[in-house]
């Protein structure tokens, strides 16, 4: 028999993303196997259009544009979900989860509208489910938060987690060209979508804290319950008035706990130039933490990009790998003779 | 039956880290249970005189000064290293994993130079070892190192890991002092030893570095391996010229990837004033990591301490509790009908 079993990877979704995991596990092949003691191999692939040129080659045999095929495919034990969407996907990954698939995510969104449910679904299930790259990419904040953290008290979060906002925000203030032009200028260039307001007002933003507070005060955070500002009014004016008290303006996501409860909000803040926060410029994402034994910590990385985003994919399928869900899997199965 | 099994730890050393981990779970004995499905008890700490007054309160009778005591008993799956030493703490270390007992160390000394061997014991015996708080204290390096970013390649690993010598050298560049002057006060606060020669020689960022690389790049790493210059003649003269150049002076820990080798020096830098360690002053830590995927990222913290330090042990221990060897314990328990 096989001393490594090969583990079967369905994957919703390739593009951006998608293509940067693809790209990973063939870059390094052996990597997974070193670390977990598996081979992977991504043996279906969900997409819209069979015939759209990718950024990957992948073998057209293993493309379908139906996602029955991979969430009922027994053979398959994790699902990669990187497609997007809200309603559809949530049934989707719901699905995979009951059909007893571990679950990797990237989507913010799903999580940040129904984490709490499919966290209690994947446990109802003994299956994983893991969303690092859903908040600041290659940060891995939340493996911190609910690992390394989760025996103290955490105090306080506070993040830079949308890096279309910081750019703006940051060339405004290194360049002093108008909110208006910055924005123009960053859609040219790709940092902003054709259509910003989920970024300049602060719901993207919003949508990471909920999940980042969710996890670092042990109970859940609803978008509702983040109060929201966005950028468009910060002017140069505010600039420079920040900058002659010695500050800076960033757009600021603070979750803090009071009493038994826990207070989010997003908006922008000033910060006083000393403050770590205050020197994470361009694209990048930090999150600063405050813990009751920890003291203050901080967090700096890049918060999206197709490797970046991919690396927290992939170190997320490796959490599984390892995890004791398919230890104890393949525990059983030695048990009953199948793996030795 | 009891759902929740009480772990029972031995506890070696009860000086300030030690205090503070007794400390830690005392404050929220529910944290541990809550996140990991296990109690907790520390039922026999070594220590060296009985009858020391202590920082924290703990039954008279759990003391022991018999190390045999604590790793041959049978009833105790996790020992908490917090002794210090290297030989002798070796030999016990080692009977403990033999013991087939689960090591949490903060012991820098020890792993940096005995490291890959009882890292191969420890997994000869199917038990864990953990090591977070001997680098970087309070900061999730290695756990980042190993599980996020052990998917990807990574380039190089920067880091200010010696608290002292940054609080010295952040003292001689804010304050124009000499290093004598600002030596001679980090003494009398107590962020300098009497003897600094482990500091201030480079030589204990050395062996931090030489634990860093080992698992950022998969291959032991060896103190002998690694160039050292300490920061003795670190003058006002020097720190004015990196000023000029538009820089600052830090000690620097370096490791990279050259080809199938890894370099690994400790030594004061200038770093240009906008690089992210430029930033990182007093007794603080941090470490910068390039990787092919990840790009650059940074983690920053309290480098030591007594509450920082215990957070890291802490977070160990709860690694261990959820670990697949400790649920493949439950299960076969449960398999054998001991447990339900």
């Amino acid at each position: 028999m096989n001393r490594h079993p090969v583990v079967k990877i369905g994957l919703l979704g390739l593009g951006t993303v998608g293509s940067g995991v693809v790209k990973m596990l063939e870059n390094h092949p052996e990597a997974l196997l070193e670390r977990s003691g598996n081979d992977v191999e991504i043996t279906k692939i969900l997409v819209r259009d069979l015939d759209k040129q990718r950024a990957v080659d992948v073998p057209r045999e293993r493309l379908t544009q139906n996602v029955a095929e991979i969430i009922q495919d027994p053979e398959i034990d994790i699902i990669i979900e990187v497609m997007g969407g809200e309603e559809e996907t949530k049934q989707i990954v719901l699905a995979a989860l009951e059909q007893g698939k571990h679950v990797v995510t990237a989507n913010k969104d799903l999580i940040a509208l129904h984490g709490a449910e499919l966290s209690r679904i994947a446990e109802e299930n003994g299956v994983e489910l893991h969303y690092e790259a859903a908040v600041a990419g290659a940060i891995p904040i939340l493996r911190a938060l609910r690992q390394s953290m989760a025996a103290d008290q955490i105090v306080e979060v506070m993040g830079i987690v949308n890096g279309t906002t910081n750019y703006i925000l940051s060339k405004m203030t290194g360049e002093g060209a108008s909110y208006d032009e910055v924005l123009a200028e960053a859609q040219m260039l790709g940092y902003a979508e054709a259509d910003p307001y989920a970024d300049v007002s602060g719901l993207d933003a919003a949508r990471k804290m909920a999940i980042l507070a969710s996890i670092a005060f042990h109970r859940p955070v609803a978008l509702a319950d983040v109060a929201i500002q966005g950028i468009e009014k910060i002017t140069q004016e505010k600039i420079a008035a920040a900058r002659a008290q010695g500050g800076v303006i960033k757009l600021i996501g603070r979750a803090q706990r009071v009493g038994a409860d826990v207070l989010v909000s997003v908006g922008p803040m000033v910060l006083s130039n000393d403050h770590p926060l205050a020197l994470v410029n361009d694209s990048y994402n930090a999150v600063h933490v405050r813990g009751e034994a920890l003291g203050e910590a901080m967090f700096y990385g890049r918060g999206a990009g197709m490797m970046p985003t991919a690396s927290a994919v992939v170190g997320d399928l490796l959490a599984v790998l390892r995890s004791p869900q398919m230890a104890q899997g393949h525990a059983e199965l030695r048990l009953a003779g199948v793996l030795r």
